[in-house]
């Protein structure tokens, strides 16, 4: 059965009664229709202080490693085991739906629902975030067009337009042309809506009054005297963080077995941070004894920016970390082709173990007990989940299977004990970096210890800009590293685990809003493209309004 | 005190009340937070058949008509005349809020609430609008990258983008460049939401089956042979019908004094029929005795379609005509300069007054009762308001002072009364045009019969066009005229009532979704810029999440 339709048939609960579970009441929400809501806030404070749990993965490959199905698979174990629990996961983007096939919503029955409303406009978060976005992009031209007080440089404009949809064609444009009562005309470009530096603000956002802080803090661009000029500067704080008002509140959802699920915020995880909003996160910690949490992306981008940009603001760190990891992955990673995958292959598997052996050894770095999550495939045989498990056992890492798909909760409920038991380990958060260490210091300590690289080569850009931004005083700021997520390394095709390489940065970007400065390596694709045949050929509305060819 | 800060003061009812008031039970609506619901599809058929009140008015002026305060002042007069009333209205676009002061929710005691949510996202259907727009525009410029199958000229693309927000800087833009991996290069533009064909077949469609043929049958361009190619032909109708689902259903909402109001679809009323939608209509003469809509811009533009366009699809005729005016609009129309509208002036009111007795002598062309509703504003003279009422009357057409602005439904209790008595004369409709007039017929019974013109003087691209629409089988659907709204010629300037004029029709775009083909006259902007210092400026968002600066 496909994923939507098990969707389909679920039999959701009313959301008044999801709510209750997780101990809100009826006026702690407002209902946007039967099974969706937005959490008022503040959310009530009580003395609770759950457990976190992060669940991050191996380098993605092309065979998939299902970390979304195995966070809502662990969270319904969670339940089963009667223990209160929240899933906090971040909300899909319409890009990629319309593109690729494979929602965010997890898979199977492991499921957040209602998956269609979820993949498609949701609560509007996405919408609120293109419109303030783009909203900026227009003020910042007409402040251009009407008399340039600011003496903004047009060449010299940060901030691009935004779309919730993958589309190549926007991706480099010229804008402002058609004569003299059409604008100033300049190049400009759209990125997709998750890309936004609004989106990295609200999901690092504590309450309205720091989400206002960030977006004045936005850099928009410079002067024609290269001085960075920001949104507060604009003089359009307000109207931005007003059209966030709403956004900021995080979403609640429910899981196929009724599992409380808040679903906000999803930046990318290259160009940002890469996971659900603090405010996400912090409910659930408020609400629940457990709470279960992804981080986009490998453990190398995704859980590093967890730790070192996300848990500083959040002020609590995991009790314990999930590696996912699937067979067939790790035999791709150890060189097998994608049409083989199906075929045993244990001198592969073993290999290909060699990237998820440096994940979790990174996560062990952070002195943060780590278990190992084997998202079991109908294609893996029992020798190959046998020697995966005993590959981790031999490094001392606990390895569990958990076959989440096919059996939801009931597939993970060892995994789950396990967890649970890792959660009451003593142990001390030991940072990647301080706060104090300077930009190359961050990016260097990133490289070496958790990528494994050799040594860091900046641009000449690169190096201009660490000169110049040590003078602006954004020198201290985390790093957000923007790198490819298939490999550890920078360039894609180095699977597994690559050794002694060099990290290339060619260009700072500062997101003063969100906090960061973000390094780039490599060719960072901010804006998608739509495949030869796009999902949304297949896709269909019947006159009874149900949807079909949604994955 | 301003109107938002009435509208914040106002005690709302919970919208379950309201959707019980309006005889909807709670199972029949999702709410969306307390105080917004959409209706689910289809409402329950009764076999209640109410009265439909159009409200119109004479030609805009930047001294302000009021038609929406009328409406709803007019709306809260039935209610407390203790009829079951129903109002009906567009919804607003969010550019125009952020630029000019004046959001589209009625004014003073005469609103609709929660008016800060209503002008900005509201429901989210202006943003799924835009979200199926360019999602279409996407999948487009990939089938031209991807080989493009259907042969389409890139120099003949219709389908524009769109975007929610005033940006005179995407009005004429290039996109595809930045070599061969992000498209093909073509000039493209945007336009504001609501223009959107998409927006005026949200407002055509009967229902979820309706809505997707009308999607299928859109004409997204030419082929390199000058062959039109449809959404069907490009294989995506499903995909972008399914953005619409939850757009398609009305939105529920309140008037201060709790009468329900729908507020569903606002497009254009130049580019397109400027009515709120059938559906909304629709659901208010199931629901209501008395639902009173309005039409965009003046009698012209607005009630013509509305009478021309909608009814056909609606299968139902006003009762009643409410035709707007101000004193204030009348002698801007009549020569007084916008800076000395305060002075008595009963000459340049009787000048002005031709616009307004042109407009009524237009609707009852149509043979429907009509009334003139005379929206006081505070510099009003007594003597003013008599001069006016008099002029109407010795023409034979009653005429009412409505102080809805300060008084609410209470200010227009006379005037309520005089519409449902009109609402009882027995009237044959007397449409303007035959179904099977063509294009040429349609447009010069408009210029003649509606405008007061002499006669259509078609530039050398629309005799062209003439030609090649009747080969394709265009031509004979009814015509949306695109003109100023600012005169009943194609001259902005020329106030009053205009004789003898030619009306130049320069070009027409087929809008095969919509139904209707637009004949565009002088020049018609589709894309608003912001001014110098937009209303944005002045907004701002309290940390307890009140909004401020929102006209």
């Amino acid at each position: 059965m496909k994923d939507i339709e098990i969707a389909q048939q679920a039999k959701m609960d009313k959301i008044t009664k999801i709510a209750e579970k997780a101990g809100l009441s009826s006026d702690q929400i407002e209902q946007y229709g039967d099974y969706k809501a937005k959490i008022k806030l503040p959310v009530k404070e009580n003395s609770k202080s759950g457990k976190l749990i992060l669940v991050t993965s191996i380098n993605p490959t092309p065979a998939g490693e299902g970390k979304s199905t195995v966070t809502v698979g662990l969270g319904d174990a969670f339940s089963l085991l009667k223990k209160k629990t929240v899933i906090a996961l971040r909300e899909p983007s319409l890009g990629p739906v319309m593109g690729m096939k494979g929602g965010a919503t997890g898979g199977g029955y492991s499921q957040v629902v209602p998956m269609e409303d979820i993949n498609l406009h949701f609560t509007g978060d996405m919408h609120a975030l293109t419109t303030a976005n783009n909203t900026l992009s227009a003020l910042i031209d007409n402040h251009i067009y009407q008399g340039n007080k600011l003496h903004l440089d047009q060449r010299r404009i940060l901030w691009k337009r935004v779309l919730d949809i993958n589309d190549r064609a926007l991706r480099h444009v010229v804008i402002g042309i058609g004569g003299p009562t059409q604008g100033i005309p300049r190049e400009d470009g759209f990125d997709i809506t998750v890309a936004s530096e609004l989106m990295a603000i609200l999901c690092l956002a504590e309450d309205i009054a720091d989400l206002k802080k960030r977006i004045g803090r936005i850099v928009i661009g410079y002067t024609t005297d290269k001085e960075p000029v920001t949104v507060a500067q604009l003089g359009v704080t307000g109207a931005i963080s007003l059209l966030l008002k709403d956004a900021l509140k995080p979403n609640l959802v429910q899981t196929l077995a009724h599992t409380p699920a808040i679903i906000h915020g999803g930046p990318f995880a290259n160009i940002a941070h890469g996971c659900n909003s603090v405010l996400a996160t912090q409910t659930g910690l408020k609400l629940a004894d457990y709470t279960l949490t992804e981080a986009g992306f490998g453990a190398d981008l995704g859980a590093e920016k967890f730790l070192d940009i996300k848990t500083p603001v959040l002020g609590k760190t995991p009790d314990t970390i999930v590696v996912v990891a699937t067979v067939r992955a790790l035999k791709m990673h150890g060189g097998k082709p994608k049409n083989a995958l199906k075929e045993e292959d244990l001198s592969a598997l073993t290999a290909g173990y060699a990237n998820l052996q440096k994940h979790v050894a990174n996560m062990r770095r952070y002195n943060i007990p780590v278990v190992v999550a084997i998202n079991q495939f109908s294609s893996d045989t029992e020798a190959e989940l046998k020697h995966l498990k005993e590959l981790c056992e031999s490094d001392g890492t606990p390895a569990l299977v958990a076959d989440v798909w096919a059996k939801g909760g009931k597939g993970a409920i060892e995994l789950a004990e396990k967890v649970s038991q890792l959660c009451e380990e003593k142990h001390d958060f030991k940072p990647l970096y301080a706060p104090e260490d300077d930009l190359q210091e961050k990016v260097e300590k990133i490289v070496t210890q958790i990528y494994g690289g050799a040594n860091v080569v900046y641009g000449t850009k690169a190096l201009r800009q660490l000169k110049d931004f040590k003078t602006l005083g954004w020198d201290h700021l985390p790093v957000c590293m923007a790198k490819t997520q298939y490999s550890l390394s920078d360039d894609p095709k180095a699977i597994g685990a690559p050794r002694d390489f060099t990290i290339h940065v060619r260009e700072f970007v500062p997101k003063l809003g969100a906090g960061f400065v973000v390094a780039l390596t490599g060719n960072v694709l901010t804006m998608p493209g739509l495949p030869k045949v796009p999902a949304a050929n297949e896709m269909n509305l019947s006159n009874d309004g149900i949807i079909s060819g949604l994955y």
